[in-house]
């Protein structure tokens, strides 16, 4: 259950009635999003209505929810969060906004060739590049970690785009939230509740991947860890799931994507490249991506893919990007969207 | 491996090679392909080369193939399968089919006022509608059997459509395909190998709906079983498959779609109603379809959905439809292809 | 809803409650279960008590039962259905049945040498062998057919042993069900549902194996199709599901044993060589199975499993299986049963 | 590949080998596990026979395997790792060590009452219990923390018993590995890549629990990511996985702990709780898994399983377990082991 308390209500009434529920034993959280305080209890109670009539000087509205995703959804919010970088790069809005680069920053060379052609021939806004990789091989590249946090700067500092990467655990959230525009959490990382929870705290929209082998309602639940914390800018991504079809790598799962857009008020982008796993048949699904009228699309494009160091097989050509990107430019008009 | 035929061997030079093929205990099949003979053989063998020599006076080429599908490949026929209705519905081309209707043929009423409407207002080529319904529960509507055969009859007399309509065993074989210009194997019905080969012995075109648990090599070991006993024209139809998610009712597995267009020479359509399964969001997942350049898709449609016998809650009203084709066709527009 | 009939009710009097029904509009069926005589509606209608109350005299209970499988579950009939096949095979009791021998009927000499083994060593009851094979791949070996069940009569002349094979379709169940003591219904066949139907008007047990991408509620389901038909004698039979992982054939899927035992009153066997898929894991499968406390376990050997024609990487040779039931047998005994 | 250096060898011999690697970009890994150093490569590479020869001095042997996961195989270790605990409880031999304590640890008198049932009653060696629990609510109770440490510090004094406790992610670790004797990785932390590599630091053996929805190959990679840190004590849980099947919480993978147990030289252990997540079932599973020859079984078993906070549908009673282990007992013996 969602108590959505009054705006200017003094702070102390609020520990009052938190303090109330902590007697009768309901496990709460008090939550400050936007300009707005709730309490979200994770169930409902006995006496329920006689009890939360003695703080009916403070409650505004009660939104009764029966499952576990509460903040994340279109009943706490009917409308949509809208995420505005600023550069003309927004979430939530009529926009679908690309996010291109390479999977992970390899060298100078490498990351400043993709941001210069991105840039310069598609005016990208979002450039995105991993510099701490979660890898499952321990004797692979896992990164260049602190090294291509810097380069990913010299970048946002030369081409003036906003740059989106990735945590992968705990230890280096301080580093990598200074660093990005937006905080990406993989796909393997979306159970990782304490750092959920960090993410909460930081003041900077966090991309959350749907873990490949997560519920919908999960996928929400990490989205309530982020935003009961305190931060309501969460993008959320699909990218795949895992099925028992392994000729390609996941499964792109659309039909989830579009059940997501009528619960959920969060933007929702989606992720050709590892969900298919094979460079040939990436714009295809971008294609369909940008038919699904998502707020973005997420590619991975290197200035020379047979080298790239990690997910090779996925990645596109900057030539190839071109040449995609035109056909996903008509099918976002013929869906009444832009692709920006 | 396939050893490809010259044209115009007699057939008595054709058994020599496939009893000599015996004796040395190869498993093979003699397959008549349009005006093509091929000796398919599942596996290769020692001294193939060798063997192989003394019949080089009636072999034109051999594809060796490691796989247990061969002739839905493109090594097979590297060229397009074009099925052409004479209607203007074209399968293999650069058009986007429409195959409409309800799941299950209810009444005369209920069938003739979708035919109708989905004719004058949209100009449907095919019409789909099932007569016999495979359903899980044993206590619900099996379908109206063959006087449902005779009702698609007079949709067809009366608005110049094609038929699809789908069988459940072999049992009513003959009686649907007499009726369907396009007979139907359904989802459940995929494994049911003498069904498929005796699909291959008729003359009409064969939707093969993908198992929604069977692996890219068993949808096209499948639609070999039918080629292989003679029918070239076989669709193959995505319509989700079945993963943990459960909030929809399967997932349409577009990333597989993708790589069966650079696999196999075979039409391919999709089902967004049965893979959604949820009305709501029927039109996005066609949207997505549509985008995929795929060469039909298949939507169910009908007069009254709430009072439908049969998937009803997947089910688009006929507004509904007309509301989501006319975005359809901008799909298809962007995309360089034209919605039929 | 299961509408339980008063013994000895007259059939016109039956008639009469299935025609008031059919007026109402509320689908059902009328089911003769040994001396029971049942009416099972899809669903639960308005005013359904004051409608029944009409037929009170005939009446002698109802279930009211929200799920779509009904007459498998223990609400129907809550202690254990017991198959005795006269030879000291007893399904549903405290004795666990060994049901083996090759995947495949390929030879006399195989299949001989196969019974005459496990007769002689292991006193087995119940051999098994396929003479019409649904393979996936339309170029190999797809059984013996009617020779095939030929041999499978001699077997049980020469032997005494009781044969369970399998049907492939509806074409050939008159044959197959004159030959087997059991008749076994494939993982592949599970969705056909008009052979379930016609399985359900012999007068022999069948093994149901449940499809490998079947719910435990469309397994019961499957079950119903052939009950309600009028044959009680269902053995159901879990052979592995499929799942993400693919370095085993299958997986055997245990926690849906163990809730199948509380919700169904059918006898459950286990099938660990199709669920592993590799010789040397058969065995510790095994093992589990019997630890189950389940009324059977059905296992490939052959003669000489580098030769066989079907499945040769799951089958255990003769002595491999002697090896193995040894300890099969320990395992019963710790759990209270026997091995049979 | 693996390539084992001789014993004895001088650190600067190896670094030598080691760098000559990284100059040909190579990418490899320093490992030294018990009295043995190895440099691991993540792939072959051309030339290899040469380069190698150079450095055959200081080289024992190479191990060419083309899998990502190595250390972990008996191709590395042919003969079974054994973790000592020096209470009696020993994994890799013929005992199976039973793990059981409440999921999670909620009070002194909720924990003190478990473990001196399971020590006076069954002389349980290895208690566990959860103090830091990944919840995928936000919303509901997350652990005692380390307020829960130091009552299982308690325990361990007061009874005796060796303590398996979870971490949940990095920033914990060293308050964890400090107060047990074996640290836990839950399913959802399998693939938290830094925090295996810290746990490859730790002297603890530590339980690795498949991540639900990993193949064995990734679970292998994780095992390897411990061991390539410097920690032999690797012990693997198999767990469940997440299927289609939704009726139970997930399904014990024999098939998968059936191929580990050829594949790897790690102990194996089973966690039939949350497999089955079902009171009821739990002890079925618990035989089956006993069957299976596995070097553990972890139990959940709590006080007052109704006032649980965490998982009490799968938790046993104390008197449940009791009944349980009698027969778990008979089924080791059966196999040829003990309970331990």
């Amino acid at each position: 259950m969602i108590i959505k308390i009054k705006k200017n209500t003094e702070e102390e009434q609020v520990y009052k009635l938190s303090y109330a529920l902590k007697k009768k034993e309901i496990e709460h959280k008090v939550v400050s999003l936007k300009d707005r305080t709730s309490i979200v209890t994770s169930s409902c109670f006995k006496d329920e209505g006689k009890f939360l009539e003695q703080f009916k000087s403070i409650i505004e509205s009660c939104v009764d929810l029966k499952s576990d995703y509460q903040l994340s959804t279109r009943k706490y919010q009917s409308e949509n969060t809208i995420i505005d970088l600023g550069n003309g790069a927004v979430f939530g809005s009529d926009k679908t906004v690309m996010i291109a680069g390479p999977c992970a920053i390899e060298s100078e060379d490498q990351i400043m060739r993709a941001a210069e052609y991105l840039v310069a021939n598609h005016g990208i806004k979002v450039f995105r590049a991993g510099a701490f990789k979660p890898r499952t091989s321990p004797y692979t590249f896992q990164g260049l970690e602190t090294e291509g946090l810097e380069l990913l700067d010299k970048v946002r500092r030369e081409f003036g785009v906003k740059i989106a990467t990735e945590i992968k655990d705990e230890t280096h959230l301080d580093e990598v939230s200074d660093c990005a525009d937006i905080v990406q959490i993989g796909t393997k990382s979306m159970y990782i509740f304490n750092m959920l929870q960090s993410c909460g705290k930081i003041k900077k929209p966090v991309i959350l991947k749907r873990g490949f082998m997560a519920t919908i309602k999960e996928f929400l639940q990490a989205a309530d860890f982020i935003m009961s914390n305190g931060n309501p800018d969460v993008i959320l991504c699909e990218r795949g799931i895992r099925t028992f079809e392994t000729q390609t790598r996941f499964s792109l799962d659309i039909c989830s994507t579009a059940l997501l857009r009528e619960v959920s008020h969060l933007p929702i982008i989606l992720d050709p490249s590892h969900a298919m796993g094979k460079t040939a048949q990436v714009p295809l699904i971008a294609q369909a991506s940008a038919a699904m009228e998502v707020d973005g699309i997420m590619i991975e494009a290197h200035p020379e893919p047979a080298q790239a160091k990690c997910d090779k097989d996925q990645a596109l050509s900057l030539e190839e990007y071109t040449k995609m990107v035109k056909k996903l430019e008509s099918v976002c008009k013929a869906v009444g969207r832009t692709l920006e």
